[in-house]
């Protein structure tokens, strides 16, 4: 079980200062991961991604297995290479998107039916051709494929999809050819009921995997939920393994899911929100479209290192948001991922200095 | 009249080899000059521009009078400050977009009255006005005010505008403020008669001007009137001055009119092409949306130098023009303003060696 390498290199409390080790080099943990669903970060050049500080990105499988097709990406060298991106890969499994996005939905045990959203077309998604997409795209870290349990539902519906999950993931796991540097991650499921965290995570320990996700969360349930349901779940899951809180979140969540001893993150926050106009900076998030920054020489961010905020006004990015221009976008984007960059450094730094108790980021609390 | 210095170095036939001398730097001739309209090359950073090689932009007075305003971008240090940009800048005078894109235009011998097209608010735009807005502004090259003469137009009409525009021209001189590296180039006007060609030339060298520029053309007159209009009213400009054929154009325009004796060139073609999935390359034009680009593991063009062109495929080129990318943009944008950069670089090359007569570009005919 040792296709992702993964080393704890110190500990603060709970939290974790580690190395994930990839077929594409390594990547400091905690760590967010940006998310590049359709094989680009959107706004992004895999450069651009990279000067982040970036050095694993989240891929959706069920959008790039649409469009442009995992086994076309499979005879142009693989997702890296498609992308130009260097770096590690995480797929997702597309449970969570076929939920969201497709629709005439059918889930059996076999798997799931449904319509593209693109273009109506018919697919089945099962736990080993989810895990064949994701070799195909040539994943670095692969994800079970899972049921996306509604959120709020009741306790027996989200029971009877946590062991759904549970049974997929072991044949996710039996799908998932070995290779060094690569791995495959289960999802721990359970909605917000804490026993059937347990019995989750329990039954993935069971199973064996390179790391293990905490899924389902950040949908609705509240940042203290979230947090209880990482708190029950992480004792259940082993030391020397990667943990991924996915889908989270605002930088306050993920200083609280570091503190409780998370390792990995996705999120679309700080990509979407650079493309509507919302900033994450050291002194709380700026909306650029608010009239009160027409005229502010001042940069975004003034302890920030991105070409955004050494560049630019704040009276710039204002009028690029008013004028619709697309380097708002991409300057705004290069921004917020940087920020979630260089507040995943500041964690570790203070993991690794034992201070992550009096955590700040720029003097303030995110 | 030596606000900026021009040097022709090499001669080829009509052609010049040159350096215009400018307040931010020099810029070798004939040169291109990418489009940034409102104070942005569109899906570029000015990083990005100035690596394709261009050294001075285009920016529109009529767009950034409006939004953010002229006084405000004097407040912010001016535009090379306010976007970024070191290399030089030639703002155009707005009187070609108060006639293309301004509503309820009133035309008196002062100037002109419209509504702004973004919110419908009134303005006054004079020589002496544009002139100030393009101080405000910080221009390198500043373009004296002129009437857009529609086309086609009586030859009474097209006069008239002329002899308007020549009396604007004569107050646009006189209200700008002389500044080392900084200049006010004239515009022959005259539409497709070769005599009022010559008449406004020859007024406008009579006022004496840094350099002049040839407008009204690219407007529907077809490529080889445009290329008559160019010879007839080059004769009657100084060797001395550079000469900037306003609006031009395709590869073959700019080639076509560099041979007759132009220096300089803006057009909004290599970047909006960017935006509609065109890309030119040295095999001709290419429509990236085409599906036969699907699985093409080529690069767009083999002999270019930018990233679009060594980091990708034209299937993923193709996937992104798809999937509504804003990648799509700023890869092919920055393909294209390459491709006219290294166009003109040839050019110059040509005309250094005295073999512009066989000019090619990647062993064809733009």
């Amino acid at each position: 079980m040792t296709g992702i390498g993964f080393e704890v290199l110190a500990r603060d409390g709970a939290a974790r200062l580690g190395r994930l080790d990839t077929a594409h080099g390594p990547v400091q943990t905690p760590a967010f991961m940006p998310v590049g669903t359709a094989a680009t970060v959107k706004a992004m050049t895999p450069e651009n991604v990279a000067a982040t500080g970036a050095r694993i990105l989240l891929g959706n499988t069920y959008h790039l297995m649409l469009r442009p097709g995992a086994e076309r990406i499979a005879a142009l060298g693989g997702l890296h290479r498609f992308m130009n991106w260097s770096h590690g890969i995480l797929t997702d499994s597309g449970g969570f998107q076929v939920m969201s996005l497709a629709s005439l939905r059918k889930i059996t045990e076999e798997g799931v039916t449904f319509r593209s959203h693109f273009d109506g077309s018919r697919h089945l998604l099962t736990p080993e051709r989810s895990v064949e997409i994701q070799r195909l795209l040539g994943a670095d870290i692969t994800m079970a494929f899972d049921e996306c349990t509604p959120f709020p539902a009741e306790r027996e519906a989200v029971e009877a999809s946590m062991e759904l999950s549970m049974r997929w993931a072991e044949r996710s796991r039996s799908a998932f050819v070995e290779r060094p540097g690569h791995g495959i991650f289960g999802i721990v499921q359970g909605g917000v009921h804490p026993d059937l965290r347990q019995r989750s995570a329990a039954r993935l320990v069971e199973i064996g995997f390179d790391g293990y996700a905490i899924g389902g969360l950040a949908i609705g349930e509240g940042q203290a939920t979230t947090f209880a349901m990482v708190e029950v779940s992480v004792p259940w899951l082993p030391e020397d393994r990667p943990r991924y809180l996915m889908g989270v979140g605002k930088p306050a969540d993920l200083v609280g899911a570091v503190k409780r001893g998370v390792d990995m993150f996705d999120c679309v926050l700080p990509t979407r929100s650079g493309r509507t106009a919302q900033a994450f900076t050291r002194e709380g998030p700026l909306n650029l479209r608010n009239a009160r920054h027409a005229d502010d020489p001042a940069p975004l961010d003034g302890e920030c290192r991105c070409p955004a905020c050494t560049g630019f006004s704040r009276a710039y990015l204002h009028h690029l948001v008013k004028s619709g221009e697309i380097l708002a976008s991409m300057l705004l984007t290069r921004h917020n991922l940087t920020y979630y960059a260089d507040l995943m450094a500041a964690l570790r730094a203070a993991i690794g200095a034992g201070r992550l108790a009096d955590f700040s980021f720029g003097g303030a609390a995110p």
